[in-house]
């Protein structure tokens, strides 16, 4: 508040590169969006040196071919390291364990969602899926509420399996995420920033298409709880969607938010707050990333960040494609001023100075 | 076959008093079908010295005052020995619990059915039943089908609490249930007689309305798959739901079948097969119900069957009201021919001679 306190106090911290687990990058099929090179010049400015990338894009990533062609383009394009992950299906039970090793893990859409990897209501196929993912190899991520939740931990937990849940976002997941994991049960969890610091009071101001997102932000008693039980939640994801504004603005708004140049901030601004320590912070955004899915430690990596500018976050990020953020005028304390990736300065000062393909496959041999 | 052969071998076996925990008795309510007096009657002539009456009655047995309705009712006409179940419902979630060493235990319906309690889809009020119900107690039984089931078993889990499963009747059901008893969980679980002896493939000679019944008629391949897993179904229990011949043949039919008096002649049948032993059915309708639901032992009581008696399912049940069953001319091997409760003489050769209100409430201060 006193300019002179802002400006003595101003602090440069160096953090370990910070992992996003949860990204869609739109490539392929949807690049007017994002594709690999905008998206992970987005993540470098938010201080990620590894995103993994959702398969719900056109075509999905569910098998041999769909999985090549996204080795293809993001060997291609991408700034920073990243993990592809394979989506299951109802079509590929038997095969998507193949590529237990070579992806980042294995999604699985429990819910009705704009992707094309619905698995709908057939236990069975849910079944099959679990029983047939490799022991001892990559998490299983699911998009699950309530219900689907807790019957997705039952199979888990049946055939012994490690279960990653995406984007809890209500009180009723966190209770059951919590109360499993008492009970001694191999799961883990992520939470966005936007379900940690929106809900439903933000919807007149964000706007009714913009503010569409799966899950939906929910109440105050819901954003609440998750902070209550922030020491049960091991990952901080962004579940960056990158929509562009127009199509926020349709008659059917796609549901997505972009995220990546703006959850550290966001974060930054809770730790400020006192609401998280910056210990926690840096466990939530790398350690325990990098160890749930088994992810080696990129050398000579680091990033710095300026833990006291204040800032105004504009109406549009500046390297997604998407051309706008839920998150528009909000203040925020903490900026990402450099990032160094396997030895390379590859962001300083909001430029970006990686090549689109200088980011590596974290299952590839070049990284191992 | 050779009518001589059949009077050699024709042979009396003495069996403990059988127990079928999952009868609809429909007093108080539809006493048109069935009463506590014609229900037992039934039980008596189809071997069953204990019956468990489910909750979903008019009214509902849900709070204070229908349980007691229920106890004076059962108090005045029973004539075998029984237990009353509290029903779960989403205004009770506080309170059920307090009836868990009164009741045989608590029923949840987690699917949409004919009956008032039904808890549809809200997680935190399945959660909140099972956190509620207090721990080392009775059962809690649920009607539950694929995800459901799955869900209200790991809730089960969370919280410690014995779960028991009503009526598997799908190769998915089961399936889960094995499963989770290999890997150590504290369930339990129940077929009926006509999902071990019917398939959709009789819907035809049944008629429609008349086959229905909730979990429907499973597939061949459903009912060899609970045959299959034989070894992992704890209890034969009849689920017994009476509804008059012109209820079944009318434009909506209510779904039920009867069951008390035909179930033990079925399972018989199956003995004679060589499909399950003497000696394991025993298990199912007597033993693990009796262990399960924590019942003493009734002193002086047993049936007495003819294992090799012959006979064609009548177009009626002798003693059930409802009139009709589905199982009306099927050949079948074994027959009650003596009933002895608690040193009575109760039932023989197809007289019922236990008067209305000779049956005690197995949680009364009278039985114990
Ligand atoms: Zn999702
Ligand atoms: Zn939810
Ligand atoms: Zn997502
Ligand atoms: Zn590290
Ligand atoms: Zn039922
Ligand atoms: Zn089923
Ligand atoms: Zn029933
Ligand atoms: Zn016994």
């Amino acid at each position: 508040l006193d300019p002179v306190d802002c400006r003595t106090s101003s602090k440069i911290v160096r953090l370990p590169g910070l992992v996003d687990v949860h990204v869609h990058l739109r490539d392929p099929g949807a690049t007017h969006k994002e594709d690999w090179d905008s998206g992970t010049a987005s993540a470098l400015a938010g201080g990620f040196t590894i995103v993994g990338a959702m398969p719900n894009t056109n075509p999905a990533i569910m098998d041999q071919a769909t999985f090549e062609l996204a080795k293809t383009l993001s060997k291609a394009k991408a700034r920073c390291d990243y993990g592809i992950f394979i989506g299951a299906t109802w079509t590929n039970t038997t095969t998507a364990g193949n590529f237990a090793n070579e992806a980042m893990g294995m999604k699985m859409y429990l819910e009705e969602t704009f992707a094309p990897l619905p698995l709908k209501d057939d236990i069975n196929v849910w079944r099959d899926h679990i029983m047939n993912w490799p022991s001892n190899t990559t998490p299983v991520c699911v998009h699950a509420d309530g219900r689907n939740l807790a019957a997705i931990l039952l199979l888990g937990w049946m055939y012994n399996k490690p279960m990653h849940v995406c984007h809890v976002s209500h009180k009723e997941e966190i209770d059951i995420i919590r109360d499993c994991k008492k009970r001694g049960m191999n799961v883990t969890c992520e939470v966005s920033p936007h379900h940690l610091t929106l809900c439903d009071k933000d919807i007149e101001r964000i706007g009714s298409g913009q503010s569409e997102v799966r899950p939906r932000l929910g109440t105050q008693q819901d954003m609440d709880s998750l902070w209550e039980n922030i020491d049960y939640i091991d990952m901080i994801a962004t579940d960056h969607a990158p929509h562009t504004y127009e199509e926020k603005c349709s008659a059917k708004p796609p549901p997505g938010f972009p995220g990546l140049e703006t959850s550290l901030p966001l974060m930054l601004t809770a730790v400020h707050q006192g609401r998280i320590t910056l210990d926690d912070l840096v466990k939530k955004m790398h350690t325990n990333p990098m160890r749930i899915f088994g992810i080696k430690e990129q050398p000579n990596t680091y990033i710095e960040v300026n833990m006291d500018e204040e800032w105004t976050i504009p109406k549009k990020p500046e390297y997604s494609r998407c051309g706008w953020t839920p998150f528009e005028g909000l203040k925020v304390r903490g900026k990402v001023s450099k990032v160094v990736l396997r030895g390379k300065m590859v962001y300083i000062d909001g430029k970006i100075l990686a090549e689109p393909g200088y980011g590596l496959n974290i299952r590839s041999t070049e990284y191992k």
